[in-house]
């Protein structure tokens, strides 16, 4: 097929931040792109080519939306899988999968199938209600504390919360769910893995969360983890595992955890380009967005290593600020070495929302730490 | 000025495909633009935020255009810069400035300019019209070989022609022009100056021009250039005089000869992004679309530094072939590792027209050019 010419036309669900950089690649290689989203406001709304607004949840919407496209990809797990398996059937190319993507929509069947392949996951029990709970822990069935995750729609932390005593069942909402062990983890990890429809796999290297020690909030990721390379070599093998026994197509980025013991334990999957590989934008031979190209349209995979240290600082809303955004000192951090700001193109900022991101670039990773302290410290996601 | 927020506007006239690289930035920064071009299918009507069909050369439309933009900026030089001159007396800002685009316009008048500022260029003299050289030619006045330039409006080798017998004259337009000293250069080299609004100048390295042994045309533009650090020294200085005198604000690409004594002579300048600087995308700490934004806001110059070696080949349309392009083996090329193509978006190929660029990058420079001359050995524009 000629993807660099007027014939071809790919589908996107989902026009926020993760599209619109997608979209930099199909520009970069001329692909005619058509996009969904529910809000007119959508960060993709220029750079494809046609945009439609509609609820990516909505059958009718999806199913119209993909009867034209040749290749169908997403940027968000919460779409309308019936209507994508529906135009799988009448021969659109779904990527991810539709059968990968049930899996992983789901945080229930999500935990069983890593139980189904061997492949190391925290402990877990799933409960049809979270009402269940309180009566699994009086009977000694489950122990506290632990962490009770919706199994639907959970995203950025949305649908988690660490439950140390009965009180904090309270608020949760009433729906399915699991009750995982809560894992004493040394560091948290994530690979993405690449695989095209022809088979070829590719993983980038072990990224590390670093986390704020007070606020246990993830503040850097960084580009490679700073771990043993046996460390990371597991991490790499337990990410090709999943993404083998899922047959995915595309990108899967696997979030992990290094144990106190060293052990690597899946944390969840998301079968599209994601935050922990923003900054392959800046450090890597080929961004993860050219990769999902590469690997839904069947090409050969770009080499996943990185040109240099990298490190990806997320800009979120500040605490106490709704409305129009301003990022305050933006043109300071500019002037720091290897800096590349990241607009979203939200116009409204609200605490913890995702606005943007900062990549830090260096041959040195220890100055590219410092770098991204300093950025941490010196930019501020506001309102006026 | 909040460049990073809704309230800001942008201007860029011309539409092509250093229009369009520019646009990925201006995505990744959510800055708010508006395109014009003549052509209803240039490649920036998608990403802007406003496009406006006019020609650049048309002074209403120019004028009308740039109104309401905040600061106004091309992407070609061919434009009405009467116009560029209005509004800039008005309060528009506009970069490059006008005085030193009216200066690179004609090329009578970018000659004199160099030769009143004791910048080092091939000695010429000037002619009201073509036909006044083969009277200075009887007379004495003038040697063969000279090249023959028209002062107006030449771009990508336009308007230039080696002149070795008074007959090569005969087919030239009868227009102003110079004629130049023909110089046995050693190589061809190029550097690009970053100058933003408040003064702050950086230069990108020094890149190498690589000519094919046979056809005398450029292959390959190189980053760094493969020359003594003496000779790169000089570049980069000449290149600082130029953009100093000139009082540029924006990028201003500088084309050199180093002559067979090592002597480094201005060839021409261009006051914006240019095919020498497309190899930074890949391969710079901050690319020259990128540099080229923030020296016309007022922002920080980035590091002009490379992350690694960069090797540029153009894409350009095979002799014999016009009508809907394809591009042959292009997947084959996406399996050598280090290499990405740019498609400019064209739809229409013809001989020798540019339609997109490769970057081969890699840590080591000798194994990038190998990469390079498979790529060029492999892919070829051609005609359904």
């Amino acid at each position: 097929m000629q993807f660099f010419s007027s014939k071809f036309k790919l589908g996107i669900l989902g026009g926020g931040q993760l599209g619109k950089m997608l979209l930099y690649e199909t520009r970069k290689w001329d692909i005619h792109t058509k996009v969904m989203d529910a809000s007119p406001e959508a960060p993709c709304k220029i750079s494809c080519n046609e945009f439609v607004q509609a609820s990516l949840m909505d059958f009718d919407a999806v199913y119209n939306f993909g009867k034209d496209v040749d290749v169908l990809t997403i940027e968000i797990e919460n779409v309308n899988v019936d209507a994508l398996e529906k135009l799988e059937n009448e021969g659109v190319k779904v990527y991810p999968p539709t059968k990968a993507l049930r899996t992983i929509q789901n945080k229930a069947t999500q935990k069983l199938f890593y139980t189904d392949h061997n492949i190391p996951t925290a402990s877990f029990t799933r409960f049809a209600y979270t009402s269940e709970i309180e009566d699994s822990i009086s009977n000694g069935g489950l122990q506290l504390p632990f962490v009770w995750k919706s199994a639907q729609f959970g995203y950025d932390g949305q649908g988690v919360k660490i439950v140390r005593t009965p009180e904090d069942l309270k608020d949760l909402p009433n729906v399915e769910c699991i009750a995982e062990q809560l894992v004493d983890f040394k560091n948290e990890l994530a690979v993405i893995v690449a695989r095209n429809t022809v088979g070829e796999v590719n993983t980038y290297p072990v990224v590390e969360m670093e986390f704020h020690p007070e606020a246990n909030q993830v503040e850097y990721v960084i580009c490679p983890a700073r771990i043993e390379d046996e460390v990371a070599q597991k991490a790499q093998q337990v990410a090709l595992q999943v993404s083998k026994h899922m047959n995915h197509i595309g990108l899967l980025a696997v979030e992990l955890f290094q144990t106190q013991e060293d052990e690597i334990l899946v944390n969840e999957v998301a079968p599209r380009p994601h935050n922990s590989g923003h900054y392959s934008i800046e450090a890597s031979y080929t961004n993860q967005f050219e990769q999902h190209i590469r690997a839904i349209l069947g090409l050969p995979l770009g080499k996943t290593d990185s040109k240099v240290a990298g490190i990806m600082v997320n800009l979120v809303g500040s605490e106490g600020h709704t409305g129009n955004v301003i990022y305050e000192n933006i043109e300071t951090i500019l002037k720091m070495d290897g800096v590349t700001p990241h607009i979203y193109g939200k116009k409204q900022t609200r605490p913890f929302r995702k606005m943007g991101h900062v990549t830090i670039v260096d041959e040195n990773m220890a100055r590219a730490r410092e770098v991204a302290q300093k950025v941490k410290e010196t930019i501020n996601v506001v309102s006026n």
